[in-house]
């Protein structure tokens, strides 16, 4: 029998209770164990509850029960999160999480904790919780150099701007909406500006990498700016918008970056939509692959926590692969990164923007006072340097090549 | 190191030696070893080349080379791949293979004979060669139920499919244009008749179940009888035409089939088009997943078998989890399947149409010859007494529900 402690018994950490329970059968039997949940740490009780004679409110009497093997850290949040994590570590036990923030800021040094104790840190829920892209990074696309990750991986943004772009809403309205039904928080800011597309992407490009990518180094910018207007231009180029988390290894360096992005029709992005979130991944032999599933959600993510889980079980005393060292990795200056711009200025800055950018391509839907362009492929200096002489702009998305 | 010996130096094969040279660094990391090609057997001598040094005529020579730790079987047909593979199985050396055609047969056995001897035998290159999805069924979807796979599973009836699609071409026309640019075999009867999507299916679905599904079991249908008028009313009703290869895990039992679906536009494997590939995975609690990438090609298959030597090398002496016993499953009939159907009949079996079906939905696009209607929901069985009934049809197409 293996023993597992949960921490935290909200939404995740209950969730992968009921999958442990649910799937039994199946999950010992790929575990080759049985795996016996012996304690939930929370500091509430839940009377009533199946599992209520398996709470406990100190973490010493889990971090000093030797029967303890694995640990579910489902808690969120940096703290007490990294402190219970290493010294689970520390005493040999392993930790599997769907913590992002936690991952994003300490990934390295806990997974090297691990391997000095012979045990795992694992994190295949901290993104995407219902797409397994963690372990395929890990153990599947082991033959590959991997140039570059395009991920949709936001739940909540995805929804709204599918929202927006099948209703013609504006955001402000639908994130009303959307915090209704519980699919936005009451404080939405860090899936609204970004913030947590950027801590996952930071995860992935630390894996592609094998160093850390630290999530302060990478470029983000949120959906707010994003209007019904803005979808009006996209339907005319058969286009949709979405907020794209990226990293590159280009030539000249890394690169990573969060922001809108008009996504042609023809690209398997196009078609991730509401709560859906796919990664979509480039190696220099397999082309291209994408991953896709729900992107949260609480059993789609407790299946991911408990996968892990059975990881785990099967490697105790070992660490499994994972190559993420505590090496820093420059991340190149988002001036330095080219594409293509679609640009919406008032209509009289035509003449302005014409002398600025030279060749451009109008776009119009019959918007009077504006005038949208997409400009030649240049590098985001240059088309800031263009801006400026034209006076500024209502907004500009940036244009996922094909 | 660990010594490498490659069976076959066709294009999977000197493929699998291009990713091995090409991405060294990578995957001798990934590995924990220094992988090196000590064998190419071959009954060709191919002198220039730069591994005409290793290139060999007999097999024992490998078989009997302590030193040869892992095979990578890349010559495809059941003999002697099955002697070649359970020789060196025997013998304790792992075998990572891209023969689907000797999995689907003989799968169970070649595992069992690999965990006797504490070797591996591995296949993710027989399944989508550029989507990894066997390690993810294996690995990643440990907490799950899988409840259904559906996937496109075949590059060139996909191809062909999307050519179709796309520019209202007809069968034959496609093939011989897929044939000339090599999509497609001058013997096309394998891809275009679903037998290939059906030992790949047979493959996935002996995974999900843990137990055998043999692909005799299993109902095939080919795209030979689609026709350009197919695709008319297919855009009609906003949908496309494609190859599924599917299986449930059903209240009544198990069922597995291939055939030609209407797919909605909402549906995410609307969107896979030309030589690219998807499975489609439904857990109990994961949701809905996909796996996407390349079908086939030189350097994606090979990707994925040195994706399997990677393992195979990770863990010499140890088999790792595979769970597929040599147990036949009873694949459901037939008949006992339901769904709606699309169907294409004579004008003048309009009345004989609405007696036998009842409630049916016409579709038009204007072809006054022909009557053409979407069924209710009802049973294979059912479908074809009515149809016998109203004087048979020109086509049915099954469609996939949403």
């Amino acid at each position: 029998m293996i023993h597992v402690a949960v921490l935290g018994y909200g939404t995740v950490g209950s969730g992968v209770v009921e999958v442990i329970e649910t799937n039994k059968e199946a999950i010992d039997k790929r575990s080759a164990a049985n795996l016996n949940i012996k304690y939930i740490l929370d500091l509430r009780d839940f009377p009533g509850d199946p599992y209520e004679n398996k709470v406990v409110h100190e973490y010493d009497i889990i971090l000093n029960d030797p029967e303890v093997a694995i640990i579910c850290e489902t808690m969120g949040g940096l703290h007490p999160a990294y402190e219970f994590s290493k010294q689970a570590l520390l005493a040999g036990k392993s930790v599997c999480t769907s913590n992002k923030e936690l991952v994003a800021s300490h990934g390295p040094e806990l997974i090297r904790i691990a391997r000095e104790n012979h045990c795992n840190y694992l994190f295949e829920a901290s993104v995407g919780g219902g797409i397994p892209i963690i372990r395929p990074l890990n153990y599947s696309l082991t033959a590959e150099k991997i140039d570059s990750i395009t991920g949709i991986l936001n739940g909540t943004t995805n929804y709204i701007l599918t929202k927006m772009d099948k209703e013609g809403a504006d955001f402000e309205e639908v994130l009303k909406e959307a915090q209704d039904k519980g699919y936005a928080e009451r404080n939405p800011e860090a899936d609204v500006e970004g913030y947590d597309a950027c801590r996952k992407i930071a995860i992935l490009s630390s894996l592609m990498c094998g160093k850390n990518v630290g999530y302060e180094e990478i470029y983000t910018e949120g959906i707010t700016k994003i209007s019904s207007r803005d979808f009006l231009y996209a339907k005319q180029m058969d286009k949709s918008i979405k907020l794209l988390a990226m990293s590159r290894d280009r030539e000249d360096g890394f690169f990573a970056m969060v922001a809108p992005f008009l996504i042609p029709r023809s690209h398997p992005l196009y078609s991730v939509n509401g709560v859906f979130n796919a990664v979509y991944v480039h190696g220099n032999m397999l082309g291209d692959s994408m991953y896709y599933g729900r992107g949260a959600g609480k059993l789609p993510t407790a299946s991911a926590v408990v996968s892990d889980v059975v990881d785990c079980a099967r490697h105790l005393g070992k660490t499994v692969m994972c190559f993420w060292e505590n090496e820093d990795v420059r991340v190149a200056d988002i001036e330095t990164d080219q594409g293509k711009y679609f640009v919406r200025v008032d209509n009289g800055q035509r003449e302005a923007v014409m002398e600025a950018f030279g060749a451009l391509a109008e776009i119009s839907v019959g918007i009077s006072e504006e005038f949208a362009f997409i400009t030649q492929v240049m590098t985001e200096r240059e088309f800031n340097e263009k801006i400026k002489k034209a006076g500024g702009c209502i907004n500009r998305i940036r244009m996922l090549s094909a």
